[in-house]
C-alpha cells in the first residue's frame, strides 16, 4: 500500500535507495565486501543493506578527500555557491522521496519527515549562500611600516558522523558548511539511518559535486568504533563534526587530542522548560507539545524537564493532558493523522518504560499514558506525568521518549536553579510575559539556546550549539561556516619611501 | 651592581617580589607549606622560592574563582574595562621593575625584557577596549512571529597554564581577554618564571581586580601535571588555555574531553623563513635576525628552516655570517649590549648542541659559532649552518635555540612544499618583491600566521593562532576574546495582535 | 558666592574661560578684530567676549585644517588612541571648572553640567579605542585572478556646527569620532555658549592634539551663516556634521549640493512618549519625567507629545502632576537643588509661553504651571497640559520647554498612528509590560532611537541618529566612526603561476 | 537580418519590447497620453515608442510604491530572497533577449550586452542572499539596567533615476538592494534606453515580485527635470539614488534638502591609470584596453587619464598603437567582431571630436584614430593621443569616448599629485610590480576603487562608490544593502528584581 502510494503519487524511491556506499563519486562495497540490514523500527522488516566498511575503508576514502581537497580548496565561492545550490533545488525536488526514505529507516510521521527535509534542503541554501562572504579583515595598521589582514581559509578534510534522529538534516548541516567553506568531506551516518544519507549523495552527484568531494562510508555498529578512530586520529583529516551522545562524543576528544584535531560536538540535552504564572498558558501548553513530543520526543533539544509555577501547576497540567490526549496519534509514520512513530529501536523503549516505572516507585504520578503501546513496533504511549521531583532519574536523564515530567517550583530563582543544575547546556525554553523576566532568564540560563514563548527554535539562521557538556562550536547561523574555516594572519612589510 | 644600577635608578623590584601564591585576593602559601627555588639561568643562582602547590591548591584557587564569578559576570564592561586599564597603565608605570624580574628569572636581555612588559601591557589595553564591542547579534526573522538573537555571555572560570619564554605576556594575553570578557581565572605559571606571573598580581590589586578574579598557584615541575589534571577535568572550569609545548597540550587536551572543556592551545612551531631570489636580501637579513635571535631563538615563532632561492642562496649565506658576527652578543642579560642570554637551562643547551652535532654529521657546514660559551651560564653561541637538507634533525624538529639552519631551494612549489611538510602550523615568513608571488606563497603556506617582507609579524590586534597540530583557537585581535565568550541564541515568540 | 565656591574647591575656571579662538594651535582673534558677548541666561550678565569671525577666518581654518590633515591622516590608530584618551582624562579631571562653564553661559543646573561633562569626556574615551578598530574587509576573491580588499580611511577636514543645549558633549560626540577616523576637523560651536568649545580647546593642546588638527572659530549670530556656507561650499572640507535645528540642517544640506559634500545631521526631534494600558505607571512618569525635563526640555530628544492609553490616563496625569510639584525646582542652576534652569533666551520664552496659551484656547487644561517664572532671567515654571489633542500646536511643534502635553488614546494601532503622524523621526517611547507589544510598537515607530520601558536611552554606545526630516547618519556606537571614514574597493590582479 | 538571426535562435525579443511604463503592477500610458520615440544610436532608426510620462504619473507612482510599502516592508527576508532569485533566473533564461534589446536602444557589442545582463543578473542574486543577512547588534549593556540593540528595517520608497550607458545593471544593482532591503521602488531610466527597464519589469512580474514593488515610469528628456524634482521632494520617498552625471546629481541633491532625502549618488569619473617603470607593460595594456575602449570608452570608471612612467612610455604607446590596430572594430554592435560600438549620440560625438582637436591644437599628437568615422551611426574610432599634458581639456574632462591620452611622468610622488588633482574621486588604476609601491600608491590615490594591476574592477561583491564629487554611498558589496535600511537603536529598561 505504501508502494503503491508511491506509485501512484509518481514517486520513484527505489532510484534513491542504494546498497553501496559513495567514494570518490563511486558506488562502492566495502572491501570486505561486508553488508548489513537496515530495518523499519515500525514493523522491524529488513528494508535493505548497505556495505559494512571498517577502519581500511574509511583510510581509503580520507585519502580522497584529502587528495580532492587540493583542487576543491581554490575554487571560487560563487563556484561552490552554485553547486550548493543546485543541490539544495534536487532536494526540494525529491522531497517526497527523500522523506519517505526517513519514515522507513527511522520511523518519524511522513509529514514530520517532510519537514526534516524542508529544514535539511534549507542548510545547503543557507551555505550556498555564507560561502561568498567570509569575509577576512583588513586591520587598521599597528605600525607605520606593517599592514596586517586576516583572511579566512577551508581548513581541510572533513570527518562528519551524525546521528538517527534527523537523518538527512544533520548531515547537511554540515556538509553544507564544509563544502561552502572549500573542505571536503568524509561522513559517516548512524548505523540505523544510512538510507538517507546516501540518498543525499546521489542529488550531491547530479547536482555537480566534484567526485571526491562528499564522501559517505556506512558501516555497522560494531565497526562504528574503529571508523570514529580513524576519523579522529587521521592526520590528513583536519576537523570532526560530531553529533551525538555525550558518551561517544567525549570518547572522540580523547581520540583527537593526539592530533589537536578541530573539533565541533552537538552533544545530548535535558532541557528545561519553564512556565511562569505570568504565561499565557495555551501558549506555552502548544510550544510544550512541539518541543516534548516531536518526533516522539527524541530530538536533543526536546524538553526534558517542565518547570511549572506553583500559581498555574494544576491547570497546566489538566489542559495538557487534554491536548495530549486530543491531539497526538500513535502508530506507523505512514498512516495518515500519526504524529507519534515509533522510538527507533527495543532499547530506547526499554530506557524510557525504565525511567517512567522509577519515577513513579519515586512518587510521580501518571497523568496520561505510561506504557508501551501493545504490538508490533518499538512503540511508547505519550505520557504525562505530575508531582515530579528534581531528583527523579525522569529529570536527570535526557528520557529521549514521549514522556512529559511536570515538577512544580515556587520562584524564578528556583527555576533558574534547577534548571542549571545539570552537566548539559544545550536548549531551554521559558514562557512569561513579563519583559524584566523575559531578560533575567534568558541571560541566567546556561544552554547555548533559549525559547522565550516559543517552542521551535531552530532554523537555518539560528546559531544552534551547547553550553558545557552539551558540546563545542555551533552550527547554521552566522557562524557554522566558521568551524570548517582557518583564520590566517598575514603581516606585510612595506617600505614608506620609493 | 645590578641591585646598585636598580636603587639608582628609583626602582624597588623587591616590591614585586613575591614568595606567596595568589587566591582570593590573598597571598597565600601552599597548604603543604612546601616551597621551590627559582633560579636564574644566567648563572644558576637562586632568586627566591615560591609555594610548591598541589592538586588541593589548585581546587580551592578553582572554587574560589567559581564563588567570584556569580559576581564578576555581571559587572558592566565598563567596569571591566576601567580595571584592565588601570592595571595597564601601573605595568607601564613598573616597567623596569617588572622587566628585571624577567631577565632574572628567565635569562633574555633587559632591552627584550623592558619590550616584552610593553607587549605585555598592551594586551590589558587591548582588552579594556575590547569588552565594550563583544556585540551580539538581531538576526533578520526566520519566521513572522519569532525574533532572534544572539548575545555573548562570559563562559565560565578559565584556567590558564603559561611558558617561561615569555613569562609576561603570555599571561596578559590570556587574562585580558578572560577578563574582559567577564571570566575569572586560575592561572599556573612555568615554574622557571612564577616571579613574573606574581609580581603582575601585586599590580592586579592595586588596580582593582577585585578579590577571586585573578588567582595563580605556582608549582614544581613535579606538581605540574597533577595540577594540569585538575584544570582540565574540574567541571567548574568553563575553558583552558595553554601555551606551550606540542606533547604537553595533547595530554591536556586529552584531559579535557571528559567535560567537554573548551580549549585554546598555543603550542610549538617549526616556522619556515623563504627568501626568494627576487626578495631584498638585505632586508630579509635583517627580518631573520629578528626572526631568528630574538630571545636566543626560543620564541615559538622563530624562524626554524630557513629556505633561501639558489639565486641569492651564497649571498644571503655570507652576508648574514657578517650580520651575526657583528650584530650579536652574547652574555647576562643585564650587560650592556648584550643581545643573546642564556638558553632557560642545561637540557636546552644539550638539545641544541645535539642538533648541531648531528646535522654536522649529516652534511651541513657551520660557518658561525656551533658550540656552547665557555663558563658558567646555560649560553649558547650564535650559530650558523648552510648546506642544511630538509633531512636533517635541525629542519625536522623545533630547534628552540641561536641556530640558523640554510636550506637552499630551487621554484616556489619546492618552498612551499617543504615549508608545509611537518606537523605544525604556527609562523612562517617569506620574503619576495613580487606581487603575484606574495599572494600565491601567503595563500598556500598552511601556517596561522605569515610574514610577507616582515619578521615582527605580533601585536595586540594580529589574531596569533596556529594551525595543524600547532594549536587550537587564537589569542590577540579581533577574535581574541571569543574564546572566552559563550554564544547563546535567544528565539522569541511574539503576536502580531494586540 | 559662585566665584568663592569655586575659588573654595579649589577650581580655576578662568584658565579654561577663553576670549580667543582656537586654529592652528594658536588662541586667535578674528581677522576683522571685532568680538561678541556670551550672557548668563539666569540672569542676563555678560560673561565675556570672543571673537566674532566672518567667512574669511573661516577659509583660514580650513586651509590650516587641510594642511594639517595630510600629515594627521598618516599618524597611527593607536597614536590618535593615545591623544584622545589623554584629553578624556583631563575633561574627567576637570570637570567642576568646565561643567561651570556650562552652567553659566548656557544655564543648565549644575548637576546636569557636570552630567553633560561626564558624557562628554566619555565620547573622547570611545572614540579612543574605537581608533583601532576600524576594519576593512578582506572580500572572498570574485575570480580566480582577483583579490579584492576594502580599506577605511580619514574622509579629509570635517567641518561641525553645534548647537548650545549640549555646548560639550555635541562637539566631542563629533570631534572624537572625527580624530579617531584621522580627520582634522574645523568646528564653530553655537554663539550662546562658545566658552566650552574653548576650553575643551584648551585642554586638546594639553592633551597632544597637533596644532591644526582642531580648530575652533566663533562668532556671532550674524556671521553664522556666511560662516555655514563656507563650510558647505568649500572644497577642501570633506564632510559636514551639524546639530541644530532643521531649517538651518535644510540650508546646509542645500549649500553642500554643489560639492557633494558628505553630511551628518542631527535635527529636531518631536518625540513620542506612549504609556500603555499594561505599564508601570510609576516607572513610566519617572521616566517622563527625565524625557521631559531634563535640561528644562531644551533637548532635540525631549519627549513631546505625551499619549496616555485610556485606561491609565486619569491616574497617571494626577501622578504625574505630583511629582513635578515635588521633585522641580526652577531657579539659577548654581542654587542647590535646582533642577530646572532657564530657557536660553527670550524668545525660547516667548514661543512656550504662545504654545501654552494658544493650546489652552483650543481646550486644553492647565494642571501644573502654564506661565513664566516673575524676576528677571528667561524661567518658564514647569507645566502639565491635559486634555491635549493632535491638533494643537504644543503636539505638533517641537515645544523645546518644560511643557508636558498628555493627550489620551484608545488603541495601540491609533498611538502608533498618532506617534508617526510628523515629519520628525528622532527619539521616542514608550511604556508597556507585554513582551509582544514591546516588538510590535518598537519596530513599527517610525523614530531613529527607541526606549522602551526607559527614558535614559543615550550613551556613548548607543547609535544616535534621526529618520526622515530629523536627520542623516549617526553618531555614537559602532557605526559614528564611519560617518568620517571613506570606504575604498581595492582590487589586485594576480597570476596563479610563477 | 537581425531579426532573422534572433528568430533562428528561437529568441523572442518582441515578448520584451514593451511600448507601455509599468506601475502598480500594470501596463500603463502616460496620463497625458504622450509617447516618445526611442531609436537605434547605430543607425539612427526608431525602434518603438514608450509613455512620456510626467510630474503627475510620478506622483501616482509614488503613492503606490507608498501604499505597497507597508505591506512589503513586513515581508520576511527569505520570501524577499525567493522572489528575487526568481528574478536573476529569468534574467539568465532570457540573457539574449534581454541582450539584444540592449545592443538595439544603446548600442555596445552584442558580446558587451550578453555581458551586462549577466552583471546586472548577478545583482538580483547577490541582494537575493544579502537579505537575509541584514544583522542588527545587541548592544554590550551601557547600564545595569539597559539592554540595547540596533535593528534595521527598510527605509521606505527609494527613487531611482538611471543612465544609459548599463541600462540593465544600474537598474538591478539600484532594485535588487531596496527590495532586499524591504523597500520598494519608483525608478525612471534614461530616455534613452528605457526599453531594457521595462524588460526587466515583465521578468519581476513573471518572478513574483508583487504589483506596487517596483514600478518604472519613462519620460522624454524634457520631463526628466520635474520628475526628478517630485522624485526629490516628495516627503513619501525616502531614498533617492542617482547614477548619471555629476551636474544632475547635484542638482538633485539640491532638491533633496528640503525634506533631508537620504541620498546615494553615483557620479562621474576621471579616472587616472597608472603605468609605473616596474609593471608588465603587456598586462598594463591588456588593462588598459578594457579599462578604457569597453562601450566604447563610455563608462564612469573608464580610463581617462594615462600615466605613464617616462621609463616606459615609448614602449608603452607603441605597443598600445598595435593592439588597438589589430583588436577593436567599429560598427553595429550586432556584427560578428565588432567590440566598438557607436556612441550614443551625436553631441557625444561632437564632444569626443572637440576635445580631441583641441588637445591636438594645444601639443597632443595622434598615434592611432583621431576622428569619426564616416558614414551613418554615431561613431568615433579608437584613438591614442601621445605627448598629452595636464592642462589639456582631455585630461581634464571627462572624456566618454574611446580615446586614450598619454601622459608622461617622472616619479611615483608626480603620478599620485596629478592623480589627485581632480575634483573627482571614482576609479583609478595602476600597473606595478612592487609591493610596497601597491601599498602606498593604493592609500594615497584619492578614489573610490582602486585597480592594481587589474582594470575590471567591479563585480556584485565589490563596494563601489566615489569620493570627493564622484558621489555619495556605495553600490553592491558587503555595504551596498545599508543604503536602503535606517537603523534604529532601541534601549529597554530592566529590572533586576522579579
Amino acid at each position: 500500500c505504501q508502494a503503491l502510494r508511491m506509485a501512484s503519487s509518481g514517486m520513484n524511491v527505489a532510484a534513491f535507495q542504494k546498497d553501496k556506499a559513495y567514494v570518490d563519486g563511486k558506488w562502492v562495497s566495502a572491501k570486505s565486501g561486508k553488508t548489513f540490514e537496515v530495518t523499519n523500527p515500525s514493523n522491524g522488516k529488513v528494508l535493505g543493506s548497505v556495505p559494512d566498511m571498517d577502519r581500511s575503508d574509511a583510510q581509503a576514502a580520507i585519502e580522497t578527500a584529502y587528495r580532492t581537497f587540493q583542487a576543491w580548496k581554490s575554487t571560487l565561492p560563487k563556484e561552490r555557491s552554485d553547486i550548493l545550490r543546485r543541490w539544495f533545488e534536487l532536494c526540494v525536488k525529491h522531497k517526497k522521496e527523500l522523506a519517505t526514505l526517513i519514515t522507513l529507516e527511522m520511523g518519524k510521521s511522513f509529514p514530520e519527515a517532510e519537514g526534516e527535509i524542508a529544514y535539511s534542503a534549507n542548510f545547503l541554501e543557507w551555505y550556498s549562500e555564507e560561502t561568498r562572504r567570509t569575509y577576512g579583515d583588513v586591520t587598521p595598521p599597528p605600525a607605520h611600516n606593517k599592514r596586517v589582514m586576516v583572511i579566512k581559509q577551508p581548513i581541510g578534510v572533513a570527518a562528519m558522523i551524525t546521528p538517527w534522529n534527523f537523518p538527512s538534516a544533520m548531515l547537511t548541516r554540515k556538509i553544507g558548511a564544509a563544502l561552502a567553506a572549500g573542505c571536503t568531506v568524509v561522513a559517516r551516518p548512524a548505523e540505523d539511518t544510512p538510507l538517507s544519507a546516501l540518498a543525499l549523495c546521489e542529488l550531491a552527484e547530479q547536482a555537480g559535486v566534484p567526485p571526491g568531494v562528499v564522501n559517505v562510508i556506512t558501516s555497522s555498529r560494531e565497526n562504528a568504533s574503529p571508523i570514529g578512530k580513524e576519523l579522529c586520529e587521521n592526520p590528513l583529516i583536519a576537523k570532526i563534526s560530531f553529533t551525538g551522545s555525550c558518551a561517544v562524543g567525549k570518547l572522540l576528544l580523547s581520540q583527537c587530542a593526539n592530533t589537536v584535531k578541530k573539533t565541533s560536538m552537538e552533544l545530548g540535552g535535558n532541557a528545561p522548560f519553564i512556565v511562569f504564572d505570568s504565561a499565557d498558558v495555551d501558549k506555552a501548553i502548544q510550544g510544550l507539545m512541539f518541543a516534548k513530543f516531536r518526533v516522539t520526543g527524541q530530538t536533543c533539544i526536546c524538553a526534558n524537564r517542565i518547570l511549572v509555577q506553583e500559581g498555574v501547576y494544576d491547570k497546566f497540567v489538566q489542559a495538557l493532558a487534554k491536548v495530549i490526549d486530543s491531539q497526538l496519534k500513535v502508530g506507523d509514520g505512514f498512516e495518515p493523522g500519526v504524529t507519534q512513530g515509533p522510538l527507533i529501536n527495543k532499547r530506547a523503549v526499554e530506557k524510557v518504560e525504565n525511567l517512567v516505572n522509577s519515577s513513579v516507585g519515586e512518587g510521580a504520578k501518571v497523568v496520561v499514558g505510561g506504557s508501551r503501546k501493545d504490538g508490533p513496533g518499538n512503540f511508547f504511549n505519550p505520557t504525562l506525568l505530575r508531582d515530579v521531583t528534581t531528583e527523579m532519574s525522569v529529570a536527570k536523564e535526557e528520557i529521549f521518549g514521549p514522556v512529559a515530567a511536570c515538577i512544580k517550583f515556587k520562584t524564578e530563582d528556583e527555576a533558574i536553579a534547577i534548571a542549571n543544575s545539570t552537566s548539559y547546556g544545550l536548549a531551554s525554553y521559558f514562557y512569561t510575559n513579563d519583559i524584566s523576566q523575559s531578560y533575567r532568564v534568558s541571560e541566567a540560563l546556561e544552554f547555548g539556546m533559549v525559547g522565550v514563548n516559543e517552542a521551535a527554535i531552530t532554523s537555518p539562521e539560528t546559531t544552534f550549539g551547547g553550553w558545557k557538556e552539551s558540546g563545542l562550536g555551533s552550527e547554521g547561523g552566522k557562524y557554522g561556516i566558521n568551524e570548517y574555516l582557518a583564520f590566517k594572519n598575514i603581516c606585510y612589510g612595506i617600505q614608506h619611501k620609493a
